[in-house]
């Protein structure tokens, strides 16, 4: 059978991914006015005195949106609200798969930012974080930040921060392997668009002091012509290519020592790998056609190579990131996601794999290593209570050992 | 164990009482590919092709939003968006286990209308049904009007709708049992709210001649001082009190075959109920406190009395309704909940004691009867597809079986 075929099976056979369950039993009258009236009203009478008491006494508690507007869905571009969906849902059973958190799809079938973000905002009663996702850019950065401005749950771009945090973790993983240092590296990311950028900042944040960015017409640097040049871009010129260098994707990567790609299928040829620094590294993360395959980068001479693909090795995929993110910030009832917490998730997935156990072929957790979600949400809850995000305090131990009892990998 | 604490620990227990679960399996790559990239993108574009694919291969199939503003959460008033989401999140497991519905519980954090109504309709891709649920009266009569106007899912505010269906099946069961004709008895309805108006509407579409209604200050009829009427009361007005008879709820029972309470506890007195006909019928939906107790009731001499309570015999209660009728209207993928579709759910629910097992105390079906769903669920699903408004043909007896074998009672 084609993928068509059994993907369109694997949906229909169930009338999608996602469902409903009921945690309380309504058995009789008597289960019925605890569920329903007259008990119902004593937890709304609680969270009308405390709007926090909503996390503990509904689903709020453990519920995330997955919303978008159908307006840049994979990589098929503007499919429209609709057509959305299974990715919303898809993504809504991976966070319940790979973090037991609850989520749920919302399509907005809106265009206009402003009617978007208004949507959003009303609707924060209901969840304990937002995650954002397929939003074209760079409306995605204006609604993100609009939102983690005037909300008190957490807002996360997906595309942007998750992609940054997986690439992230997978390159330091990928250096502890080859003895280099973050701070001394040349990093080139081929691909200014959300993914990019992200992960740009996040490499400077973590350290990183030598980052090239590419969009589709060559590299970026401080004084450039700016009608091509984006807000969140230009906030990022001045801390990169710090000798304004000029060129094409084949001229910076000259000489650097990992080599990150958010562009297009075939971007990276073998000659623009060979031409790399000793013991390289490249993550070619576009999908599904990576910018240069696993075995092309090997045959290429990349020391450590990596896609977005499950069918080789080193697979760099959001999954590994957002169930437990979002597990450790809802858990401990965070107001917002914030630097120091993703990159507590950066290194909690690297420092998985002890420097010993470091391979070519293993510098990032395999996605459904059970250890993941567990490490990445004691992470980001303990760090979220550090930095005073955290509306409670929970013991870090108590959310590893119950996320690694939770998760619903079999 | 006082309510109260049996309650919030009925709620604590599980942090709240609903949650997602995943239909399909995701347990290694090629699930993932299947799940998520590359394979999802197979319905997606099948979608973008023909919209209505959207019921058939994603959740929104089977899911229904219980929304609310927060403006009128049962009799606690205007306890806002998030005090209100234990009744919504309730409404959901009802959905779930009365049903097998997969319902969403959204609180919209607005008090504007028009906000409010914008926020719905851009919510459409999303689900097969809205239920809207504790809006405060007159703004519900807009908000619903505005939106089944708009939107080409049905949209059912059950606080109007799902009590009108109640209460006239429940009536029309105690009909049966004396041998009275609906299109003969006095009936008045001591309420003019959102319960009331349409109960009063669904009664004169069912065939009733003879009905008052009530307000706080007495009984409604054409060509009373209009600033006390608002726009779905005033279009009642020519068809009710025809002889425009003035006075209160004790001057109008007199004589009555069947009094409904959608209004205070203890409007009821023990007076005026023996003032009525004899083979009387009264209905109490006062909650938690009705209008007047079952055994008062019957003490005063009703020949069938009932109430929403469950420790009562006839519990008049929107979850016989609810769940069977949107599981009839979302697996036909009705656009609307029109007036034929109420109706047969009235009979459909009615239709379930046959004659010879209607006693006094036993006129209204058990909420927890497992053949209500399934019933109903036909009735509204045949006469949808009658009526022209159902995208797809079901066959009725599959929704019958289907039902009776997919609902969530022990």
């Amino acid at each position: 059978m084609s993928l068509h075929d059994e993907a369109l099976n694997y949906h229909r056979e169930h009338n999608g991914k996602l469902g409903m369950i009921a945690k309380t039993q309504v058995r009789d009258g008597y289960d019925l006015s605890l569920a329903y009236t007259p008990g119902v009203a004593e937890p709304c009478m609680e969270i009308h005195r405390d709007e926090d008491l909503s996390f503990e006494y509904t689903c709020r508690g453990n519920m995330v949106a997955v919303i978008t507007d159908g307006t840049r869905v994979l990589g098929l571009g503007d499919i429209g609200p609709e057509a959305a969906i299974p990715v919303m849902e898809g993504k809504a059973v991976l966070y319940k798969t790979f973090g037991d958190v609850d989520a749920i799809p919302l399509s907005i079938d809106t265009k206009n930012a402003d009617e978007f973000i208004k949507t959003v905002q009303m609707l924060q009663p209901n969840f304990a974080g937002i995650n954002l996702e397929d939003i074209s850019s760079p409306k995605c950065y204006d609604i993100e930040d609009a939102l983690k401005e005037k909300m008190n749950i957490p807002v996360f771009h997906d595309d942007q921060h998750g992609t940054a945090i997986a690439a992230v973790s997978a390159t330091i993983g990928a250096l502890r392997l080859v003895k280099k240092q973050l701070s001394e590296v040349k990093i080139v990311v081929n691909g200014a668009g959300a993914a990019g950028t992200a992960i740009v900042q996040l490499l400077l944040n973590a350290g990183a002091k030598n980052v090239f960015m590419m969009n589709s017409k060559g590299a970026m640097y401080e004084g450039m012509e700016m009608s091509r040049v984006n807000r969140v871009q230009a906030l990022l010129l001045p801390k990169i290519n710090l000798k304004k260098e000029e060129g094409s994707i084949a001229d910076i990567a000259k000489g650097a020592d990992v080599l990150i790609g958010v562009s297009q299928s075939g971007a990276f040829t073998a000659e623009i790998v060979q031409s790399m620094n000793a013991d390289s590294i490249v993550f070619s993360l576009c999908n599904p056609d990576p910018e240069i395959s696993y075995d092309d980068a090997k045959a290429a001479g990349a020391k450590v190579a990596g896609t977005g693909r499950s069918d080789s090795p080193n697979q760099v995929n959001n999954v590994s990131v957002f169930p437990g993110v979002f597990r450790g910030a809802i858990d401990v009832r965070a107001r917002q996601i914030n630097e120091e917490m993703k990159l507590a998730a950066v290194y909690a997935i690297a420092e998985l794999i002890p420097e010993e156990e470091l391979r070519e072929d293993y510098v990032v957790p395999n996605v459904f290593d059970r250890r993941v979600a567990p490490a990445v949400a004691a992470a980001v809850a303990r760090t979220a209570m550090e930095t005073g995000v955290a509306r409670i305090m929970v013991d870090i131990d108590e959310i590893r050992d119950k996320t690694a009892a939770r998760i619903r990998l079999s």
